[in-house]
């Protein structure tokens, strides 16, 4: 007999993806198109419903079930709605009305990118079979999900799992979100990036000054460099603390581009942790890198799908 | 029909309070002692046992289908046993299991202090009817629980919601946990004081330098006790936007002899919370007093024990 598949659409500021899951986590069928992110909505809009028409146009579309989306936020899951800072043409945007009668009326699901990266990580990934679990990206921004009791927590909003803005430094500097000394505002790749060059760390010839650069200057002994890891590294043991405090998980896993700084970050990292992370029942978190890559966004949302609709057939107390 | 009861133990570093509670929340029956703090840990369990002993006495005993302990902390739900920092002759002291062994081998079910007050506070008190929410107790230290998709989330080993131990001052004061910058270190009852004494402020003639004497000056204007409330306000406000920022609540709900200082708290926390909370989905949170005075941590006990007999006839997914 053949599986239900679940269709899948990852919203970023940079592209559109999608993709036709089966119910081990396989991509049948992939499509793509870049995000025209300063365009106005319907421009916007276009791109992503022709990532839906090259998937509805493949045979396999017959067996989808339902579909995830996974969009860069915020997003309200509860009015279907996103409204991603990297596309302004996207404001309270009825995504999922809208591709609701693209895809005839199957269920579809909403959550945030967050939320889909840890969905994956839980279904195929470092967190696989863990029942409480913090998943994060650390890149451009810091972002991150909850798998509570074995599923996927993403809050009536979808939004759970907000750690990028925490503030885990009540008097630090201001945050674009509003506040101060958010986890973000501290370890986010330009944020290391700036601090560096704040302190005297300098670019090399290619004139590269990314996070990525200054993971290779800490690598290579730069005590400026290795500084500004540092600080973000405590940064995320204090947030993770505060995670592993409040909702008790076991493991903490991170993705995203400033993750590939490896033992530049990991190693300061679980160091900070033991400074922060003290009552007996948050001691022995795990920390450890993320293994999806750049399908998790997909296969996340897939995931999100299918959690849903077992949802719909289990009985609420 | 009669129906079925809980027996609910209450286990404090002053007192040890039980009681015969029915399915609405009503006690029927009450029995305490002092808690011998000091003394060695057969002595504590000496205190309990009586405790149990006055409660099964009675003729309502024979409809206990379930008992309920919430304790001072750490508690260790996974091994049945705690380790209450105030009581020192108890270090992983197997409470379910000599409570047990008292009470004919009824299903025993052990969560913390700060999560039997949330699971008082959603059966009956000011979190009544709401799905996320946080409750806490701001007293000598500060203590909390969540209620999350409707349901208590004690977390595997019972000490979810542990918001006094994560860090909103990374690189702030040491706190007794081994961090730094911990929410109970900056709002705590005595670190309020400590801070008006620090700051100036002098007790009046009766010489009361307790948090409530300092709400007292605040209420009459002195700069100084306002100050220190303002910072203890500024930490329970990053402390809760964290927690709405991780898991999505609507409420926090606010307990304990800080909170009975009233809008000299409630106040600068409600602004600081704008400070703080800044995102679309955690800007409406409601911040209210608790309800449920003295009687929260048995009425909680007993919740938990009902909650815990429900989810074994529930089938997980």
């Amino acid at each position: 007999m053949q599986t239900n598949l679940s269709a899948a659409l990852d919203i970023g500021g940079t592209k559109i993806a999608g993709a036709l899951v089966d119910d081990r986590g396989r991509l049948l069928v992939r499509a793509t198109r870049p995000t025209p992110a300063d365009q106005d909505g319907a421009t916007v809009f276009g791109a992503l419903a022709e990532v839906v028409a090259e998937l509805a146009a493949r045979p396999e579309w017959d067996r989808v079930a339902a579909v995830g989306i996974g969009s860069a936020g915020p997003v309200d899951a509860r009015h279907g709605t996103v409204s991603p800072v990297n596309i302004p043409g996207w404001r309270d945007f009825p995504v999922v009305a809208e591709v609701g009668a693209l895809t005839g009326r199957r269920p579809v699901v909403l959550v945030g990118d967050g939320v889909a990266m840890t969905a994956a990580e839980h279904w195929q990934g470092a967190a696989r079979g863990r029942a409480n679990a913090l998943c994060m990206v650390v890149s451009t921004g810091v972002g991150g999900g909850l798998v509570l009791n074995g599923r996927l927590h993403p809050g009536p909003t979808g939004n759970a799992g907000h750690i990028g803005h925490i503030s885990v430094d009540l008097d630090g500097d201001p945050c674009p979100c509003g506040a101060r000394g958010c986890v973000e505002r501290i370890a986010s790749g330009p944020n290391i990036a700036r601090r560096a060059l704040e302190r005297g760390w300098r670019p090399g010839p290619d004139g590269d000054a990314s996070a990525a650069a200054v993971a290779a200057a800490a690598r290579a002994g730069d005590p400026v460099a290795r500084h500004s890891f540092e600080r973000a590294a405590q940064a995320l043991a204090a947030g993770i603390a505060a995670t592993a405090a409040l909702v008790e998980i076991e493991i903490a896993v991170i993705g995203g581009g400033v993750a590939g700084a490896g033992e530049v970050l990991f190693a300061p990292l679980r160091r900070a942790l033991r400074d922060y992370a003290t009552l007996s029942f948050v001691r022995n978190i795990e920390v450890v890198p993320a293994q999806m890559g750049t399908d998790a966004g997909v296969v996340g949302a897939a995931a999100a799908a299918q959690q849903s609709c077992l949802d719909a057939f289990v009985p609420t107390v």
